[in-house]
């Protein structure tokens, strides 16, 4: 009895997952999602600083990855990796892509890699597809914030796995991350390194408690959602050799929220 | 016997493809592919105009589709469909990606879309993976040369298949095309669309032949490649569920050629 309880404590301090756990996973068969990412930096909903030229406000390309809980991309409160540190300050996304590969390779954490293609304003969408399995049911990403220091969004660990079924659909508010690795303060602030590093922390519209903070919006509550992320379920009907989509939703043009 | 030739030739003319036809691959299985692209747009080989700010010298997102030959996503001398237009001149893939799709759903000549990571300099790497089908033998793909007016590399139908076999690798080296729809002449051109549209060019160091323009290198015969491609057969053994990966390669610091 004490052993089985030392093990699950390990387990669950091992994974420190909010929803589950992946290795409870009991779905029988590999899973396909589309996800969508939308952009909802307006500058109607972020007034503030918001950058109108060179560059204008974007998003970088969308770097996922699927894996069990003994890997973890990023996660709030914890020091960035330098994968992750590139892809924020950068948008570079190779050593990411090694970090993850090896992790791959080594301790068979991750089931893959998808990618979806940068969009060049504020409130666009982008889409890709995604697999999942039973033993690696965890999906994380990132996305940068540009301009930005080294702000991004993303999804850490999301278990799209129920028990014995996988979730039909899914969709997560995204808020803005500050990676800990550069000290600028304001979207297009230059370059200039963390020393030493700080871990990942979210930015809200009071902390950084600073004026000049880009985010800071001493009036709000919370910030608006910058940016939203649906994950639905390809049924298997529709993944046919030759069909092997989903309708991609029309691009909505009431996707500002105001908050001003 | 006149039959039989009036429909080769039928054939023939409708896929009006460099490698073979799409229709004839008789390769019993899916094949999947590490595609790899590499940007050699650096300084030195390309000295004349080369950007360093507000961006600096950098790609797109690769975006790509493998299909069969009824689809084109886009071709030489002809024109360019309004999706490769927004992700030529802006890097917005959103409209190509439904392009794809729609021809995905209609006449099933699509098979996948795959897309990788955006490169934050002149000279990265980036890579992602694609799944061909003997029915969907054609990898086309483009990438944006940011910044520029309509610039981009690409391939146009690509035919991994040859025979009944698939190809174990394959390296092509990449050269600039202009898009046809925006008039400008130098990386840094602003806005100028081109009315009526042009039909999609390759940009070669004499033509367009005008000392402003930024690929004109009057005592060259050709351009080095601005960017390669190589596409790696993934093994069978690779591909158990835990470890999708092949190695990438070691980030080259040789892959500057100069020429000047």
């Amino acid at each position: 009895k004490v052993i089985w309880t030392v093990l699950v404590t390990i387990l669950g301090y091992a994974s420190s997952l909010p929803v589950g756990d992946g290795t409870l996973c009991t779905a029988e068969e590999l899973a396909k999602y589309k996800i969508i990412f939308t952009g909802k930096w307006s500058q109607i909903a972020f007034p503030k600083q918001y950058p109108l030229y060179r560059p204008p406000a974007q998003w970088s390309s969308l770097l996922g990855v699927t894996h069990s809980s003994d890997y973890s991309m990023w996660k709030k409160n914890e020091y960035a990796s330098n994968g992750v540190r590139d892809f924020a300050e950068k948008g570079e996304a190779w050593l990411l892509m090694k970090e993850i590969e090896e992790a791959g390779e080594k301790i068979q954490s991750v089931h893959g890699i998808f990618s979806a293609p940068a969009i060049s304003s504020g409130t666009g969408q982008t889409s890709t597809e995604l697999e999942v399995h039973p033993r690696h049911p965890l999906v994380s990403f990132v996305v940068r914030i540009v301009p930005s220091p080294d702000w991004f969004v993303g999804i850490d660990s999301l278990n799209l796995c129920e028990g014995d079924r996988w979730m039909d659909e899914i969709s997560v508010d995204l808020f803005p991350y500050d990676a800990g690795t550069d000290s600028g303060f304001t979207f297009s602030s230059p370059n200039f390194a963390t020393i030493p590093q700080d871990t990942v922390t979210e930015i809200t519209c009071s902390s950084p408690s600073h004026p000049a903070n880009s985010f800071y919006y001493p009036k709000l509550k919370i910030l608006p959602p910058i940016a939203q992320v649906t994950m639905v379920k390809i049924k298997k009907s529709q993944l046919g050799l030759s069909a092997p989509f989903i309708n991609l939703p029309a691009k909505s043009n009431e996707i500002i929220d105001s908050v001003s």
